[in-house]
């Protein structure tokens, strides 16, 4: 009977037997010390036996194998606790030592980050980079729980297409049985007609851009969450949800796991019970007064900008996140609604978490005539076949609705305090690799 | 403040506020009744004042409004009450007839579910169709709980790949920045790399297969589970996951949603503690000594096997679940471990339910050299780079594995006793259909 690593110390004085992999081995004082590695961490293991340390001659780190041996504690050992007078068993033998180390602190600089997705495969043996992909499961089951608790239907929409109906270039174009497809870059549409189903609705897939670009922010293939929420009376209602939503995750996540983002130098959490707003045009003139760089003529927000307001919410009202509202109307995509009390902007806002746009949180046009208006303004065909099932859902009905389009992989990013998105992603997807 | 229909019983007395869809209008008694949909089901309300009814004049099922009235108990009405003295105001007036009407019990007939799919959107807005996808959701969750359980960590792999690594010509191929692409038909070669971070990992998404079909099995987009487990003794062990967890989903979903289902006329449920296990070539002389039909020689099972078998359980052994076991060799994939104890079978289970297969779960070959060996044997070119990574995740370490890929839509079409896996898909793809 197997007894995984984080259970050794319970067997004190006992004979165990563990399996996994060979992590590290070291000689020392004649003895051979070896850590086992497997899914809950590491367990050390002293050979003193002549006939079983000949067992590893010529192996390398990653070799399966099973251990059995007597408990005895022992403080400097991982988890408290070693194995003595071990027997081995050797599983499956590895006789080439692997291209990486993966029993090192992890180091992310920009510059080794393509070796490392190189070699993500063994790179992903080593337990600090585990870590990150753990606190994103676990926040993505904490996301869920809470649109669960909040009547959302998770939902599953196509992400082959008849036509880029949402607009824009940056698709990926395939060939569906002989007639030209698209993948989707976001539920957008979906999300919208199922709102006139379910009211509340969200979806966690894989969205595609053919963003012919390699920056930090951006991956060609990236893990969103869609929310859509129908009966709003006003965008703060959708906002809120986000905000909230996002307090809890951030919250569970620095409870449940917080010895892993301590040892993963994760900032510290700074946020208050609700998330702060600032329409566009009061970042645009605090910044502006803060750091003499004129922005008030900008129609969207910079990067800094970004960066200088969650630095100042967090200085000033203890939050990381931030909203920022009210986007120029020169900005609206077709589906959005415009601000009724200013025409000059729409009721938009992005979500911001530690200087990184991570959600984007409009209200939508919910009246069928107004839409084709803005629909026909922003030069769409709004008798193309690939609007016809979006334009029913509001013909015969839809509510006034909002919702978000929400970067997973940026918000794990921002959680652990990485640099670039692809770090928080397993095998991350751009314009220079689509391998492992 | 909005009440929802489940609630307003329990405001006897008083007056309450309602939103949501006009869906069904009718006069009786000099009296207009109209019920009011929303996200948790149907108020009844009554229209008394003449001034009222005139509101509703020329509107149409799907027409957004609110109501105030006063909540008086009535048997007869959905939820045991219903708005009396209601004052209306129109949200969003639908003046437009829907093009199908959507307060009827659902009757999917197999000659009218093309029409189905094409009025999907206001199709979805039937109670009983949105059932349908209320337990989706709950077996997803329940699927993850019981993972999560189990230490499964949440992957997401990704679906734009170099190379149809897998093999199998059935993938749709796409441009990537210049560069030939194809979209993953599973994560097979991901979730196997990831054992040897993990141990056990599992991912639920999109998988697209470009079969040239269209039946009531298959579509070219499906929600797959894929479930991978390392350190496994033998293959029952797997199977046990797989059928332990199927186990659990369905008592759960019978049990919370033991109304919806009913009202679903979904099958009554007969499961046992443990899935029971038959070898392929016992199903084969069982079925033919009882049909008559000889298909010992038959190397795969027949579909009236698997519904036979299925049923055979059923009355037998109390198990509409059933595993099919040690497929022969001649149907193995490169990745399958060949059975040690008879090499004429492959150590491969195929999990039916109410007579179709829902989950592939074989063991998989861990050993680098008999990987690269039976690779070979299939005519797979090992030098090429799609196998890179793959077979690097083996040269440094695998242990034991198998796991599974398990029919999410299929799961749901059977558990509702549906007839066509696209009824249990919101948004059906096949060769025929790349909308809505």
């Amino acid at each position: 009977m197997r007894v995984l690593s984080s259970e050794v110390k319970k067997h004190v004085g006992q004979s165990v037997h563990i399996e996994g992999w060979l992590h590290k081995k070291r000689l020392l004082g004649g003895l051979t010390f070896i850590n086992v590695r497997d899914r809950r961490g590491l367990v050390q293991v002293v050979i003193q036996d002549k006939a079983e340390v000949e067992k590893l001659r010529g192996l390398q780190v990653g070799t399966v194998l099973a251990a059995t041996g007597t408990v005895k504690e022992e403080p400097r050992a991982p988890g408290g606790a070693e194995l003595h007078d071990a027997k081995l068993t050797v599983l499956v033998p590895v006789t080439d030592e692997p291209p990486i180390e993966v029993d090192k602190p992890i180091q992310h600089k920009a510059e080794n980050l393509d070796t490392l997705f190189e070699h993500r495969v063994l790179n992903l043996r080593n337990l600090q980079e585990q870590k990150i992909f753990k606190i994103r499961a676990a926040q993505l089951r904490y996301i869920r729980e809470f649109l669960t608790d909040h009547e959302f239907v998770e939902i599953q929409t196509p992400k082959l297409l008849a036509e880029a109906a949402e607009g824009g270039a940056e698709v990926f174009k395939l060939d569906y049985f002989g007639q030209e497809a698209t993948l989707a870059q976001s539920p957008q549409l979906y999300k919208q007609m199922l709102v006139g189903a379910f009211e509340r609705v969200y979806e966690i897939a894989p969205a595609f851009r053919a963003e012919p670009s390699a920056t930090t922010r951006h991956m060609s293939e990236v893990t969103m969450l869609d929310i859509e929420m129908g009966f709003v009376q006003n965008h703060d209602e959708v906002l809120d949800m986000v905000g909230d939503m996002t307090i809890h995750t951030l919250r569970q996540v620095y409870k449940e796991h917080a010895d892993d983002l301590k040892s993963l130098n994760a900032p510290e959490l700074v946020i208050t019970d609700k998330v702060p707003k600032f329409t566009v045009a009061e970042i645009h003139k605090k910044y502006t007064a803060a750091t003499g760089t004129d922005t008030t003529q900008e129609k969207d927000l910079i990067p800094d900008e970004e960066r200088w307001i969650c630095e100042y919410a967090r200085k000033e009202l203890g939050s990381e996140l931030v909203f920022a509202t009210d986007f120029p109307v020169e900005a609206m995509k077709f589906y959005h609604q415009i601000n009724p009390e200013d025409p000059t902007t729409v009721l938009w806002g992005d979500l911001l978490f530690r200087g990184l746009e991570i959600a984007t949180c409009p209200l939508r046009e919910n009246h069928y005539d107004k839409l084709v208006e803005q629909m026909k303004k922003a030069g769409l065909d709004v008798d193309h076949p690939g609007y016809k099932h979006y334009l029913q859902a509001f013909k015969y009905g839809l509510p006034q609705h909002g919702g978000c389009g929400y970067g997973i992989d940026r918000l794990v990013e921002k959680t652990i305090g990485l640099n670039n998105v692809k770090e928080a992603t397993l095998f991350p997807r751009d314009i220079n690799r689509l391998s492992p």
